[in-house]
């Protein structure tokens, strides 16, 4: 089977970069299942709405991931809820709406996909690794297929969990720093692992956001409005090969920017 | 001028690997100064000795930097004090031993080396934005070449640098998470920027320490005592071409490790 | 001279217990000099507008401090910046509108009321103790009445900016936790020391927050909107008397809520 | 029931204070049992040892809570594992050594007592609000005499805690900042609340610990070994009485110091 998984969605020039790119990825990359983290994609970068949510269904996103900024949007509670192709992360505490992981048919398999929040620098949610467990021990038995978004500001929580997991399912990818970070790799066992896959959002930024609003916050520590930066888009993701035991057999970073663009690839 | 700057050493694995691989890099990129960060070289992965300082000299290493273990070491607070090739962090405040940069002859040439360290989700510090400005208003008299290692833990606070010394320096690039960041670029105003140049050391491992250990933590919330993981080394740089006004006119990514080994590059 | 000082005014039940029990206090205890924390009287609990201020002044309080919500409400950046009789912490950095201290006439003395903000656990600012310092040497040669609101979370930097300035200041009273501490005492060279204040705010809540939205927020960890709370009011203060070379002889805490109503101290 | 609870012991002085004060304090008080927070009476104010146990059992402590420095020494593993008087936080991730809560007998009656650990700016514990009521479902059924000691930082979370279990416990007071708050009462449903006890340890101290320590910290952010004080004691506590139903009738502080001696009271 073949994944492909795409970062932090980051406002209006990220969903651009996602509608523009995805039908030149599916063409080169042809992949089973396309995922999307879309914790960023409000127009202010903050969580998503339904009707954002349908755009990037309709822009060939098969299922959508999400993070620490899940339910910033008012109308994002209901609406996670009820739709199986929204996963939340599964350590919010018991009785958030939405999902923590969703089985989806791919051909003739199944694949579960699971999104985690760490805890490490970043906020008070239940233990994502017993969580894990918790999980596996649910879909375990249905497939082997199973991929993981760790949603997570450390490198060591993200590998922590790699390992927690390594030989248990097909891949563990982190996302939330929006930087892509050089390290994929697959870990004894054959679980696919990248600390960060990076964001899809506008290159000229800090983060997706304008640059002058996050320098304005390091140097004065005043209140600031962050806004979504605007202008070229860049898009990252990660593409994932398992064999017929949903175990990886290969990883490959993707990093489209204006520095770097589709074409040259 | 060439930089080859390398991340974080981490314990003997770390040492080992820079020793081992600093002729062939010598060999193959010929670079004018060689600096790395080695705030993690001690055996326990925390701060450094004078001994070890002289190894890395030994091997090589022009000049080194380091970060929020800087002063972990009990003997280091006086021979940080006294050797002008160890540069640690600017920003700590007035009175701490050592130089939180230094000049150094290059050729013909001087170039100023400056380690600052981020302050968000890591340490109070000073203000690291105007410690830059505050220092390249000194060296700037006497050097366009600036190279400025940004010693941090969030991704936002180390392009945020960048931007804020984009067309000043001729180089920031990230250290501490241990990760190698895939996004280098050369800023507006000739500024090459890496978020993370990654780290020197044990392979198979977290952020170099043992698995077991930083599992441990992270599944028990029990006291854990880290220690430096063993086996093969990987080491992670980067290579920084300036021009004769001090402007970065490329920037590469090394990336050596028992996957990518040196001589498949 | 006799100053009262009461801690973070907290909305509008906040803003009506100083209206209501201003009267009473100055009656009784005949203050010199009234001084409060205002940075949570606006509204929602975050910062403060010129309106709120005035109406202050008008409730008899001369000067204001104010903390981490300073800047909170659009318009205070620029009021804030204009009137002597509102002190902002001090260890912003540099070009933050408004002043860090302020100088007072006092019948035939001057008193100095310096705010500063605590950086452990709380946010990047300027070191708050060579601050101090600064503003010692500025104003040391004009009184030797200096009044310091240290606004911070943690009982340890709190008395450490106490011994710091013990025997140079007149006293340092910590706010921000908005619960009042029972450790009151006068250091070794006349320094009057007291952990926090507390608040001036609803009694029936958490930190003048309504329990509902508080607990939601921990129960939940969902995005919450905190809400003043309503109903009868809670003040908390203190009164510190200095003698003619402004150290301080003794310090009083005040603490009217409705089970300890005013009429029965 | 009248319960004694006295706040984290710190050290020497700490165990010397409540080995000195004990005897006076049951005399005029009459306890029915007595608890204390002891996770500071190891000798470097860090953990507790068996032999340190002991002292303070026969110090006429009948229980002991502890904190997030529970296991910080290293034979402490395997002994409070093994000891029903020790009780450490409930919501450590299971398999932690020892237990959360245990039931005493106290005359015709027994007593549940809790620990709990906040995670606001402190840590990544599980949920104490959830752990909190799982135990209350388990003891609810054999005693209505509940005693939680929630250690934690921040008074938002205490009083929390306090609100979501009111009218369900005794009595819940906090720990963890070493400095007595002064805002006792009883909440509606009969639930006795003081947002921090305060310590047992040194009077000329930073939180128990040497001011030159704690200052070296603040000032120069080098790496600093903090040592617990020494001289003259100061010890805090509460006393609360309880009706037959468990209610909280009445909640009383107690804080000795050199400057409020045991027999001024
Ligand atoms: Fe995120
Ligand atoms: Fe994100
Ligand atoms: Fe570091
Ligand atoms: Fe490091
Ligand atoms: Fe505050
Ligand atoms: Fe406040
Ligand atoms: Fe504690
Ligand atoms: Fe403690």
């Amino acid at each position: 089977m073949r994944i492909l998984f795409l970062g932090d969605i980051v406002g209006h020039p990220g969903k651009q970069a996602v509608e523009a790119w995805m039908p030149k990825l599916i063409k080169r990359y042809r992949p089973d299942i396309t995922i999307a983290n879309a914790e960023n994609v409000a127009p202010n970068g903050r969580g998503i709405t339904e009707r954002l949510a349908e755009a990037l269904f309709d822009a060939e996103v098969d299922l959508l991931t999400m993070g620490n900024h899940t339910f910033d949007q008012r109308d994002s509670l209901s609406f996670i809820g009820s739709d199986r192709r929204v996963v939340r992360p599964a350590n919010f505490p018991p009785g958030a709406p939405g999902q923590g992981y969703t089985l989806c048919k791919v051909g003739q398999e199944q694949i579960a996909v699971v999104n985690l929040l760490g805890r490490a620098l970043m906020g008070d949610y239940d233990d994502p690794f017993r969580e894990a467990d918790r999980i596996l021990a649910e879909v375990g038995t249905q497939t082997s297929h199973i991929f993981v978004d760790m949603h997570a500001e450390t490198t060591s929580e993200k590998a922590a969990m790699a390992y927690h997991l390594a030989g248990r399912v097909s891949a563990v990818v982190g996302t939330h720093t929006h930087v892509q970070t050089a390290d994929e790799r697959i870990l004894p066992g054959g679980t696919a692992f990248l600390t960060d896959v990076g964001m899809c959002g506008p290159y000229d930024s800090i983060i997706g956001m304008t640059k002058e609003g996050v320098l304005h916050k390091f140097r004065t520590q005043l209140p600031t409005r962050f806004e979504v930066a605007q202008g070229e888009g860049q898009l990252h993701g990660v593409v994932i090969d398992t064999n017929e035991r949903g175990r990886a057999v290969s990883i490959e970073r993707i990093s489209i920017t204006p520095d770097r663009p589709f074409d040259s690839w």
